[in-house]
C-alpha cells in the first residue's frame, strides 16, 4: 500500500526538505527542521498525492488513508504523552494547507482541533485560565463553522456584536470568561441552526472535516484564479499538515518570541530577538505588552535560553544564512515553530554576506547572489525611517529614488532664494519642470510635479542629480500664483513642510525622519567581488562633468549616453540656439551655430577630463526644435522682445514647428539630414575637444552616436558627415584621435534592418525607452490613462518602461544583435535606455550578448551587481533567456 | 580577332534585339528595326566590350578596332552611295552613346560629323539652303568643342550673343546665312584659342574624337552618381552608335513626322500621326508650324505614304503592341529613326489591349499585364483636360484622386446652402475638416485643406465619397472669418472659381475643362480577365452602406475594414457619445451606451444588406475619446450649455483626456480593456444586426476586429468579451450566425509576437498606416517637415505611406504571417491600410501570402488588376519577393 502520511517529531522525520513536490513547502520545511533536531512540535503531513487521488476518485480518500492517519495520531500521542480529546490531559492539533508554491486563496489554518465540551475543561485545569480555554473553544467553533461548513462569517460576527452590546464591552478581549462561555453556547446554537447538526464533539471528526476542507480549498475559485494568473499547474495538489499545538500561555514557565540569528538592521553578529512570558504568538505581534530583549530570557528561563543559543548556531550552520524564527516555550520546554531566511536591510545584507564569506560559511558567489540589486538603492540615497508614521497625502510616479524633506516652494527662483539666502531645505513643486527651472531643481532637496512621466524633464534631470523626485502626481492641483497646492482635503502653502519618497512615489505632509545612506567597507568588498564575476560592462548616462564624476566614483566604466540637448538649454547659449532655429537660411543657421561651437567644445572638454581614459558616447542633438522655443503667447512676446525679432515671426515659427505627435516627429537624425550644419558643428566641437585633451596627454575615446536611425541611408549619410568633419579636424589640428561612429537602435525598423545599418555603424546602442514606445505603440507620457488598469487587470505584469519587455521588445533587440554581428563581427552593442539600471533588464542584456549597459549614475552599482548575477545565472542555465509570458 | 563592330543597314543587321548586353539598348533596337526590314538609316554599333577594354587598357582602343570601324564606314558609303567628308556628295553621321540601361548623365548625341569647310559646300549645293548648311556646321563646331574638348558652353553662348547684338536680332533663327557663316568663323577661332589647335577638318578625326568622348562619358561624375543611385553596376560599359544622317529639310520632297499605330487617346485602330514637309524633327516639336495629319501625306508624297502604311502594319505585327515612331523622308525616301511602345491614355490602353486579344495579336495575360493599375484612376474619376493651360497657385497632398471645379466656399453650411439652394458647384476650403463638416463635404465637388495628411479626416472621408481632395496644402492662409484664402500673391474670395486635381495635389485658379470618366465595355472585359488571374481577394474599406454599394459595383468581395468611429460622429448620436465620455462611472457610461446601441445596430443592418452574402470586417472603436469632444474654449462653452453640464467639468474632462502623442495614446483595444462596456455595446449591435438580417434570409458573415493589439493578453481578454457577448445575442435571439473574431496587426509588437496572438485571433488584418508609423517612428501628420527633404536627398525613394516599405515594415508583415500561420494554419490574413490600393504594395501582399487586400472603394479596380499582375509575375518568378534596396 502507498505511503500517504509522513510523520515528523522526536528528532526524526520521515520526509525531508527536498520533498516539496510530495509534502508541499510547509511540510518539507517541518521535516527539515525536525531532521536537524530542532525541537519542532511533532506532527504529520498528508501528501499531495492524496489530494490528487481525492479529486480523481470523485472526492473520496484513497483506501488506507484513514488507518495511516490514525496510526500517526497514535504516534503523536506517544510523542507528546497527551491524548487527543482527553478531558484531563488533552492533545490539540492544528491543520494547515501546504502546496508546493505558497498560494493565497487556499485555506490557511484551523487551530485547536480536539477542543470539545470535555477537553476544554482539561485545558482550563492545566492552564488555570478559564478565559483562555473558552476563548480557544469559541474560536474552533467559529473556524469549523465558517471555513469548513460554510456558515457566513458575518453571522458569527453578529452573535459576537450582540453579546458585546449586552455586556456593554467594546473589544473582544474585554469579554469575561463567563461571557466567553455564553459565546461558545451561542456559537454552537448558530452552528446547529445553520447546519442542522450539533457542533462535532468527536476530535477525529473535527480533524477529518478540517482535512477535507483543505482538499476542497485547492479548487476554490480564488485558488484557481491565482494559479491561472501565476501560471501554476492545476494538477499539483496540496498537502495537509497536522501538527500538535503548544501553548506559550500556560503560565510563567511558558512564553513565546521571535529571533534573528544576526541583527537584521545592522548585520552585526549577535543574538537578536524578543519574547513575552505567558503569552501567545499573536500577543507579540499585537504590541499590547512590550516584549523583552532575548538576552533577558537567560534570567527568566535559563534552561530554555541555553537551548535557544545552541539553536542560533545550528540554524546558521545548517541554512548558511541569517535566519529568523518563531518559538514557543510551554512549561519550560522550547519549541521551534518556524524558521526561514530573515528579512534584513540592505546595509545588513551586505555586511552579513561579506562576513559569512570570512567565516567560511558561504563562498563569494553565494555572497554576491545574496544581495538583491534593487536593495542597493537604500545604500545610495537617504531613506525615510520606516518606523515613522507617515501622513501620505498623494502618490505619484517614483521618478528618482531617495527621500527628501523641506519647505514647499512653487517657483525655481524662490527655491534658489530660500536655499541660498535663508539656508532652508526646500521641495520644489511644479506642474512640470522645464530647462528654465534647473537652478531651482539644483537648489531643492527634492522635486514634485503634477504632470509628466518617468522620462519627463523633472524625472530625467532629478535622476541625473541624484535627487529624489515624485513626478506625474496627477491628483495635485498646483497654483503657482496662489503659491499653494491642494489635494483632496489638504492644502499646502509655501513654507509648509513636505516630504517625498522618490522610491515609492509617496508625498507626505509634515516632518519625517530621514536616514542617511551608509557605504561601508563591506560594500566595496562585495562590489569588487561582483565586478570579477560579470561579463557586461557598465557605463553611465551623464551629460555633465559632475554627473560623470559621480558615476565614475560609483564604478562606471565610461559614458554610454551623453545627451547634448541639455547643453543647448544652458543660459549662455540658449539665445544662439534660438537664433539658429529662427534663421531664414543655411548661412543664418551657420552664423548662429558658430556662436554655440565654443560652448559645446568646452562642454566636451569637461566631460572628457572627467572620463579620462574611458570611452565617451556622445549623442547628437535629438529633440524636436520646438522644445527650445516657448509655447505660450506671453513667453513668446517676451522672447520676441528679448531677441529683437517681430512677435509675428516668432509666433509663425513656433506654429510651423508644432507637431501633433512630437515623439514621432522631426527629431533625431532627421534634424541632421535636413540641417547637416547642426551635426557638423557638434562633431567639430567633439573632435576639437578630443584633440585638445589628447594634446594635454589625456587618452580620450569619443564615440559619436546618431539618434533615431530607421533607414540605412540615414546612418550612411550621417556617418559620411561625421567622418568628413572629424577627419577635417584631425588634419587641421595634426592630433590623432581614434573615434567611432555608431547609432542608436530605438526605432523598430532599425532593429529589423540592423544588418544593413551595421555596415555603417561601429556600435549599436539600444534606446529602449523609444524602442518600447514604438514597439508597443504607446507613448510614455500618455500611458497613465490605461497602464495602471492594465496592471490591475493583469494584462501586463509590469510597466514595460520599468522592466524591459523581453518577449516583444526583447525579440527586436536579439534580432538586431544577431543581424548586426552577422555583418560586423566585433560590433559593440549596448543599451542606454532607462532599463540599463533595472536588474531584470540587465539580466536580459547579458543573455542577449550585449557588450555593456549604461544607466544613470546612481544606478551604476545596481547594474554592476545585476550584471554579476546574470553571469552567475548563465553559468547555471547556459542556454537561452527565459521569456515573460 | 574579336568582333567589335556590328553593322546594320540595307535590311539586315549583324546584331539583334536581344543583344542589349553587347550592343546597348539603342544599338539592339536599331538592329531589331533593321532586321524586320524597316528603312533604318544604316550605321554600326561599337560594342560595350570595347568600352570595357578601353578602361582595362588604360584608355586605349583594342587592336583592330580602327580597322573594323574603317571597314564599316566603307559599308556605309556603299549603302548610301555617299562619301564621308566628300565635298560634292557628302555622308554625315551621328554618334550616340547607348548603355544597356538608359542613363542620363552620359553623352547624348553629336550630330553632323563629317561637316568641314569643304563638305559644307556640298551640303549647301544639295539642299540649295545655305542657311541650313552653315547652321549645321556651327553646331558641330560647338558640340565637338563643348562636349568633346571641354570648352565651357558659356563661351560659345557668349560669342553667339555678341553676334546677335551686332546684328540686332533677338532669336537664333533670325540670323542670316551670312551671319551664320561669320558665327562658324568665330566658333572656330574660339575653338583654336581654347584648345590650341584648329577645329579638326578630317571627318575621321571628328568621328574618333566623338567615339572617345562617349567612352569617357561612361565615367563622368554625373554618370557614376546616377549608377550609384540606381544600383547599376559600374562594369557594364556603354556601346557607341554611329549612324548615317538623313535630312527632312532637303526640299519639298523631304519631310519629317511622328506616328502612332493606333489612336493614343481613344485606342481606335486608325493611322495616327503628323508630319511637316521640308522640316527637321525639332520643327515638329517646336510647334512653330502646324503639322498636317498623316492622311494628307498620301497627297504630298504618295510613295512615302504607301510605305508608311505598310510600316504601320509591320510594327504591330512584330512588336505586338501599339507603337509610336519617328520618321524622316529625305528626297522622297522614307527612313524610320526610332520606334517604341506608344504612350496612351488609360482609356486607349484598355481598348487596345482588349482589341489586340480579339485580333489574336496577344493573349489575355499579356493584355492584363499591359495595363498599369495606376492608370485606372483616370477611368474612375473626372480628369482635367491636359491640353488646358492651368494657373496652378499651390500644391498640396494628392489626397483623393480626380478633379473638380467650383466656387470657393469656406464653411460647410455655406457649401450646403449654395449647392442645395442655388445649385452651384462648390469647392469646400477649410484649414482642416472635422466630422461637423460632413454635410458640407457631401455637398461640395471637391475638398481643399491647409492642414492634415493623407489620412486626415478630409482625406479619408473624401476617398470614401470618391470626391477629389487636396489636403495639407500648407502654403495656404485661410481666413474663415474674412471668407478668403491667400497664397503668395493670390487671394481667392468666396465665389471665386477654383479647380482641384486630387491626383496631383494641384490647386488651380479659374475655370478648367473637365473630362468625364468613361467606363467602356472593354474595361469590364479586361477586369474579368484579371479576376481570373489573381489569387488575392480584394475587399474594400467602407463605413457606410453607400460606400459599400459603390465598392461592390467596383468588384469588392467584402468589407475588409468598416470603421465604427465615423458612426459615433453622426448628428443623431454624438450627444450620447459625449454623455458616455463625461459619465462619472460605469453605470453612467452604460446608460449612455444604451442610447447609442439602436443607432449602431441600424448602421450595421444597412452595411450587411449592402454586402449581402459577403464578409464584413467591423473594427471596434479606435480613436482616442478626446476626438469626440471640442478643443477650443468657445466650443466647450457651447457644448456645456447644450449638454447641461458645468463648463468647468467639461473643461476638466477635455484636459484630462489631452494627450501629448495621441497616436501613441489611449485608443484602440486599450479603450475596450479599460471600458469593456463600450466594446460590449458594439459587439451587441453587430450581432443583433446580423441575427436580424439572417432572420430575413440574408447570409451575413460578420468579422469582429480588435484594433491596436500589442500584447496577447489584450486579444485574449477582448476575444472573451466578444464571444461572451455574441453568444449571448445568439442565444437570446435563437438565430445562428457564424462570426469570427480577429485583430489588426498595426503595432510592431503584435507582428513580433504574432504566434502568441494567433491563438486568439481567427484573422489578422495589417493596418499598415499605423504599422509604418510605428516601425519608422514617424507620424504621418508630422512628416511634412522632413520627408520631402528625404526624398530630395534620396534617403528614401518614395513616401512609405504611399508605397509599402517592403524591406522594413514588410519584414514585420512576413514575420507575422509566418508566425501566425505556424499556430493557426488557416489564419485569414489581409491588409486594410492605405497601401491596400497601391499596386506595388499589392504585389508585396501577394508574395507575402496574404489572403486579401482591402482598399477604398474607388481603388478596388486598381487592386484587382494589381493582384492579377502580381500573380502573373509570381508564376514567372516563383520565388521570394524582391526587396527594395
Amino acid at each position: 500500500m502507498s505511503k500517504y502520511v509522513y510523520f515528523f517529531g522526536s528528532g526524526k522525520a520521515e520526509g525531508k526538505g527536498s520533498m516539496k513536490d510530495l509534502l508541499g513547502g510547509k511540510g518539507a520545511n517541518l521535516a527539515e527542521m525536525t531532521n536537524i533536531e530542532l525541537p519542532v512540535p511533532p506532527g504529520f503531513t498528508i501528501t499531495t498525492e492524496v489530494c490528487k487521488l481525492y479529486y480523481k476518485n470523485n472526492k473520496k480518500h484513497p483506501t488506507g488513508l484513514e488507518k495511516q492517519v490514525e496510526d500517526n495520531i497514535k504516534k503523536l500521542e506517544k510523542a507528546t504523552g497527551k491524548k487527543f480529546g482527553d478531558p484531563s490531559n488533552p492533545m490539540f492539533v492544528s491543520v494547515r494547507s501546504g502546496a508546493k508554491f505558497s498560494m493565497p486563496g487556499m485555506m490557511d489554518t484551523i487551530l485547536n482541533i480536539g477542543l470539545n465540551d470535555q477537553s476544554v475543561e482539561g485545558l482550563v485545569n492545566k492552564t488555570k485560565n478559564e478565559r483562555m480555554g473558552f476563548d480557544s473553544y469559541r474560536r474552533i467553533v467559529n473556524m469549523l463553522g465558517d471555513v469548513v461548513m460554510g456558515i457566513p462569517h458575518e453571522k458569527f460576527e453578529h452573535v459576537m456584536s450582540e453579546l458585546k452590546r449586552e455586556r456593554n464591552v467594546k473589544v473582544d478581549t474585554d469579554l469575561s470568561a463567563e461571557a466567553l462561555k455564553e459565546l461558545v453556547r451561542r456559537y454552537k446554537a448558530l452552528f446547529k441552526k445553520e447546519t442542522g447538526r450539533d457542533f462535532p464533539q468527536d476530535p477525529r471528526e473535527q480533524l477529518w472535516l478540517a482535512i477535507n476542507a483543505v482538499f476542497l480549498s485547492w479548487n476554490s475559485k480564488r485558488a484557481i484564479t491565482y494559479r491561472k494568473l501565476n501560471h501554476i499547474p492545476d494538477d499539483l495538489g496540496t498537502a495537509v499538515n497536522v501538527q500538535t499545538m503548544v501553548f506559550g500561555n500556560f503560565g510563567n514557565d511558558s512564553g513565546t518570541g521571535v529571533g534573528f540569528t544576526r541583527n537584521p538592521s545592522t548585520g552585526k553578529k549577535e543574538y537578536y530577538g524578543e519574547y513575552l512570558i505567558n503569552a501567545q504568538g499573536e500577543d507579540v505581534v499585537a504590541g499590547i505588552r512590550t516584549p523583552k530583549h532575548i538576552s533577558e530570557l537567560n534570567k527568566d528561563l535559563p534552561h530554555a535560553y541555553r537551548e535557544l543559543v545552541k539553536i542560533y548556531q545550528k540554524l546558521e550552520a545548517h541554512y548558511k544564512d541569517m535566519q529568523d524564527f518563531e518559538f514557543t516555550i510551554e512549561r519550560g520546554k522550547l519549541y521551534m515553530l518556524q524558521t526561514r531566511a530573515g528579512k534584513r536591510t540592505a546595509y545588513a545584507a551586505v555586511r552579513i554576506a561579506v562576513e559569512m564569506v570570512k567565516e567560511k560559511l558561504i563562498d563569494k558567489k553565494t555572497a554576491v547572489l545574496r544581495i538583491d540589486p534593487h536593495q542597493l538603492d537604500q545604500l545610495l540615497h537617504k531613506q525615510i525611517n520606516v518606523k515613522a508614521k507617515l501622513d501620505v497625502i498623494a502618490k505619484g510616479l517614483p521618478a528618482s529614488p531617495g527621500a527628501a524633506v523641506g519647505k514647499a516652494v512653487f517657483t525655481a527662483d524662490e527655491a534658489e532664494r530660500m536655499a541660498d539666502e535663508e539656508g532652508e531645505k526646500v521641495i520644489l513643486v511644479r506642474n512640470e519642470t522645464s530647462p528654465e527651472d534647473i537652478h531651482g531643481m539644483n537648489a531643492a532637496e527634492g522635486i514634485l510635479t503634477a504632470r509628466g512621466g518617468m522620462t519627463s524633464h523633472a524625472a530625467v534631470v532629478a535622476r541625473g542629480m541624484g535627487k529624489p523626485c515624485v513626478a506625474g502626481c496627477e491628483k495635485l492641483h498646483i497654483s503657482e500664483q496662489r503659491k499653494e497646492l491642494t489635494v483632496g482635503p489638504h492644502t499646502v502653502k509655501e513654507g509648509d513642510i513636505l516630504a517625498l519618497n522618490g522610491s515609492t512615489g509617496e508625498v507626505i505632509l509634515g516632518e519625517v525622519e530621514l536616514i542617511e545612506p551608509e557605504m561601508a567597507a563591506e560594500f566595496k568588498t562585495l562590489m569588487e567581488w561582483a565586478d570579477g564575476m560579470r561579463k557586461l560592462s557598465v557605463r553611465t548616462n551623464a551629460d555633465t562633468p559632475n554627473d560623470a564624476k559621480i558615476a565614475r566614483d560609483f564604478g562606471a566604466e565610461g559614458i554610454g549616453l551623453c545627451r547634448t540637448e541639455h547643453m543647448f538649454f544652458e543660459a549662455d547659449r540658449i539665445k544662439a540656439v534660438r537664433e539658429m532655429i529662427l534663421a531664414d537660411d543655411e548661412p543664418g543657421r551657420r552664423r548662429a551655430l558658430a556662436k554655440i561651437l565654443p560652448f559645446q567644445k568646452k562642454d566636451f572638454i569637461g566631460i572628457f577630463k572627467a572620463m579620462k581614459d574611458l570611452p565617451v558616447t556622445i549623442r547628437l542633438l535629438d529633440p524636436p526644435l520646438h522644445e527650445f522655443l516657448p509655447y505660450d503667447d506671453q513667453q513668446i512676446s517676451e522672447l520676441a522682445l528679448e531677441m529683437g525679432v517681430p512677435e509675428e515671426k516668432l509666433k509663425a515659427r513656433v506654429k510651423s514647428l508644432h507637431e501633433l505627435n512630437p515623439m514621432l516627429g522631426f527629431r533625431g537624425c532627421r534634424l541632421g539630414v535636413v540641417y547637416p550644419e547642426i551635426s557638423e558643428m557638434q562633431v567639430k566641437a567633439i573632435m576639437e575637444a578630443a584633440c585638445e585633451c589628447t594634446k594635454e596627454k589625456m587618452k580620450v575615446y569619443p564615440e559619436i552616436m546618431i539618434p533615431l536611425v530607421g533607414h540605412v541611408n540615414e546612418i550612411k549619410m550621417m556617418r559620411e558627415l561625421c567622418v568628413n568633419t572629424a577627419d577635417g579636424v584631425i588634419k587641421e589640428t595634426g592630433v590623432k584621435v581614434k573615434y567611432k561612429v555608431g547609432t542608436m537602435i530605438e526605432v523598430p525598423r532599425a532593429a529589423v534592418t540592423a544588418d544593413e545599418i551595421a555596415e555603417y555603424a561601429e556600435f549599436f546602442s539600444f534606446g529602449t525607452n523609444d524602442l518600447t514606445q514604438m514597439t508597443y505603440g504607446f507613448s510614455r507620457d500618455d500611458i497613465g490613462k490605461f497602464i495602471p488598469e492594465y496592471i490591475a487587470k493583469k494584462v501586463m505584469d509590469v510597466d514595460p518602461f520599468q522592466t524591459l519587455d523581453t518577449s516583444g521588445v526583447g525579440q527586436l533587440i536579439e534580432m538586431a544583435v544577431k543581424k548586426g554581428r552577422s555583418v560586423r563581427k566585433d560590433l559593440k552593442v549596448g543599451i542606454c535606455g532607462e532599463h540599463g539600471g533595472d536588474p531584470k533588464s540587465v539580466e536580459f542584456c547579458h543573455f542577449a550578448g550585449l557588450t555593456y549597459v549604461s544607466c544613470s549614475p546612481f544606478r551604476v552599482p545596481i547594474a554592476r551587481l545585476a550584471a554579476a548575477h546574470a553571469n552567475l545565472k548563465s553559468q547555471k542555465v547556459s542556454q537561452g533567456v527565459s521569456k515573460d509570458k
